[in-house]
């Protein structure tokens, strides 16, 4: 079984290319709703909540452990395969393997969550992929709060998002990282206001790739040919109506969610 | 000493409304950032989180609390007082006194976070004041992180603001309560959104005017003719960047946080 797990909501866009891409594997998702947002939390603590997710993804029956969003894959990810008796995979690494594949200038964009981008992981970890990069980061804290309430073609998160990305129009970037797996949902926004040039490479798309291509490798988990995704098992933390309604927009069904 | 908590950093309009207006009491603030923000918490832990904070202010010798945001004014207030040895003010039982007394007509407004509305305090409290009123409530989640970035008076606040307000335009409200404490920060705006014959009824001001009522009434605590606001202490749960953005934006000078 695939265990993922996420601070709180946007790690459902990873479980929902997980579904779509690699329908034949049983998945566990875990959003830890109750102690959402990690980004203000001290890092040895977000360290211990990203164990403890883990750790009740292992006991549920994960063989592999996807963490689907960026802060924890940026500061736990580490500490988790020293700890976990099943692989990890994290969203940083493919995600900067992506860039750096797409960028022929070297000159990458990465916009993120405040706590992601202070972590500084991308502007740490794009350089040890490919030496002669230069990186913009952008914190863009308004865009989690308006996807999360289903802002998404409204008129006022266009606006935010074009004044957000501003300052990186006359970067000349050619890449750009959507380092925050709710940017998914903004996704079509983004490019029109960036401009078609500039490849976007989705956190929660490259996770998933690097997933599907750890699978093929490896036979940690059988394919099971029968599987439908009405098996898979969704948990949070803590539920709310506006807790459900997200997952319904992200999946476009009613998710059946279950709080620990 | 006073003490005041709040589930953020919301409460900090009530602490400088006491800084002003009650300039000769010494006061103590805990802002939970930490745990920030509780209305996706259930009731219980957000109980034992108000319980935890005032424990603390009266360890550090706090004679009166006073809960400055609404959904733990909501759901905790009795319990702390059942449970600590001082004097308990909540924010809601003010605001609500001053709504009934300023509305003529009898309908009166509520705005606040999704989970102060959905606690439906002030329509089970309001009735209780004066039973001929019509209660419109309104949830506005997306204010609280505009006026935390600081986003005040950007065009996109304003316009979110007007989408907000826009179904209270026709409901002939004669007073709107501001049901956050964060909201203070946007009085002028919502006063020029909802008309200049509403009364705009602010919790962090009603709560201040209420503990000022109590000070005069009860020698709890004595004045303290020399006090400054500089010895005043400012304590969180959790300390970044913004967090000291926030507060300065606030108290128009940089605050001494204090983390635990």
């Amino acid at each position: 079984m695939i265990g993922i797990f996420s601070s709180g909501l946007g790690g459902l866009t990873v479980a929902k290319a997980v579904e779509q891409l690699l329908p034949q594997y049983p998945l566990l998702y875990l959003g830890d709703t109750a102690r959402s947002p990690y980004g203000t939390k001290g890092i040895e603590a977000v360290i211990d909540y990203a164990l403890e997710n883990a750790l009740f993804l292992c006991s549920q029956g994960a063989k592999i452990i996807v963490i689907s969003d960026n802060y924890p894959s940026a500061i736990a990810a580490d500490r988790l395969r020293l700890e976990l008796p099943v692989p990890v995979i994290d969203l940083i690494g493919p995600t900067v393997r992506q860039a750096v594949a797409a960028s022929t200038t070297g000159r990458i964009g990465v916009i993120g969550s405040r706590a992601t981008m202070e972590s500084d992981v991308y502007r740490t970890e794009i350089p040890r992929k490919k030496s002669a990069c230069t990186i913009f980061s952008l914190a863009c804290p308004l865009l989690l709060p308006l996807i999360e309430e289903g802002w998404i073609d409204k008129r006022e998160t266009k606006m935010i998002l074009r004044r957000y990305l501003y300052p990186l129009r006359n970067r000349q970037i050619d890449t750009l990282i959507l380092g925050c797996s709710h940017y998914s949902l903004l996704r079509h926004l983004i490019q029109s206001r960036i401009g078609k040039k500039v490849t976007l490479i989705d956190s929660s798309l490259a996770v998933v790739d690097s997933l599907q291509t750890f699978l093929t490798a490896h036979a940690t988990i059988p394919r099971q040919e029968d599987h439908t995704h009405s098996e898979n098992r969704y948990f949070v933390t803590s539920l709310t109506e506006s807790t459900k309604d997200f997952a319904a927009q992200i999946f476009h069904r009613p998710l059946d969610l279950e709080t620990l």
